[in-house]
């Protein structure tokens, strides 16, 4: 791996996709892939591949290309999946259930280690065994495990009293699922995965298409 | 509602903010908001706000701002939650099934009406008491229900086959969870909700924080 330079945020944005693609080619595949092979089959620039590559891994040959299996490595390495990032989860609802259950995230390096949810009806084990506690043990708790990763999955009304909870305990990255802005110091990362407004995009995009037709009915 | 005019994806993105920031408000705030109260409260330009509001409502006074059960019908209504668009979910695993039971979706109009899997072992009903077909009747339950949108949650390796599955079917809109890049004709809104890269860059930063740390501590 290259000395770690700054990276911008869109550059990071992309990295996921390359991984995703490396990893899934089939086993057969020749050891080497070039940048611009990768961009074709992403549909991207070549360019913007090629210097995105540099960043994260010195492995690439002119007229070769980079071993797939070391690329793989090295992109996995600078985005920290192969370090185990532990984070507790604020809202134990059916999405905080959802995402606590969630087996796939092992993969990207994250450990939901238990939920908080201030219903003391909630408190207890999910299905998958996870300790869902009551929201007045969050400190304690993240303290003994040094947890730097919160996730928001209370209702909007409840995010910010969540996230400053978060970080009154020493949280340095919030992953926000409310569909609200979240006020932060500028050392913490708030990152939104804001589901509503992938729906707003996609349901504006379907009445666009449906008009035309409704249109032709009347 | 003001006519519809050509709206952008960045404007769109911005609404279900404001949505939310509204519809969440105490109940005995005052029953006008003006752009600028809006714009202060979510730490967003005053400008900016102004015009994006003027954009879905034409309920905007001088000096009074906008009732605000008004803005948010006029939001509500361009974003077409009023309306009910129906789903099919293709890759019935973890994610896959948390999310055709999670009832949150309703607030947005999103009404997942199955799922479907290649593993006839799935197929049967969820918790939520939701069918999960074998993904052979997708095109017949498609065209029966007359379904324009799909959700991809399938392993990244099996995304393009899922939506290239779900476009023959009719779909128009695709809600990609898969953490690759699906290629679509242009007439075909893709629109990703990648989770892999929320975690890229959340533990990116992470690192960056514990680094000083580190070095501190050695």
């Amino acid at each position: 791996m290259v000395q770690k330079k700054e990276i911008s945020k869109s550059v990071l944005k992309r990295l996921p996709g390359y991984l995703a693609y490396l990893k899934n080619m089939p086993e057969d595949s020749p050891p080497h892939i070039s940048a611009t092979a990768l961009a074709n089959a992403l549909g991207m620039g070549e360019v913007q591949v090629r210097k995105d590559l540099a960043l994260v891994s010195d492995g690439g040959r002119p007229k070769i290309g980079y071993l797939r299996e070391g690329l793989i490595e090295d992109i996995e390495q600078f985005l920290g999946y192969d370090n185990t990032t532990d984070a507790v989860l604020v809202g134990a609802g059916r999405l905080g259930c959802a995402l606590l259950g969630y087996s796939g995230f092992e993969e990207y390096g994250l450990n939901i280690l238990a939920a908080f949810d201030s219903d003391p009806d909630k408190v207890g084990t999910d299905e998958s065994g996870k300790p869902i506690l009551h929201i007045g043990k969050l400190q304690s708790f993240c303290k003994s495990h040094k947890v730097l990763m919160g996730i928001v999955t209370v209702p909007a009304a409840h995010a910010q009293a969540a996230a400053d909870q978060l970080m009154e305990c020493g949280i340095k990255a919030i992953w926000n699922f409310a569909p609200v802005h979240l006020d932060a110091p500028p050392h913490i990362l708030v990152q939104n995965q804001n589901m509503a407004t992938s729906l707003a995009v996609l349901s504006v995009h379907l009445q666009a298409q449906m008009k035309p037709k409704k249109e032709l009915e009347q």
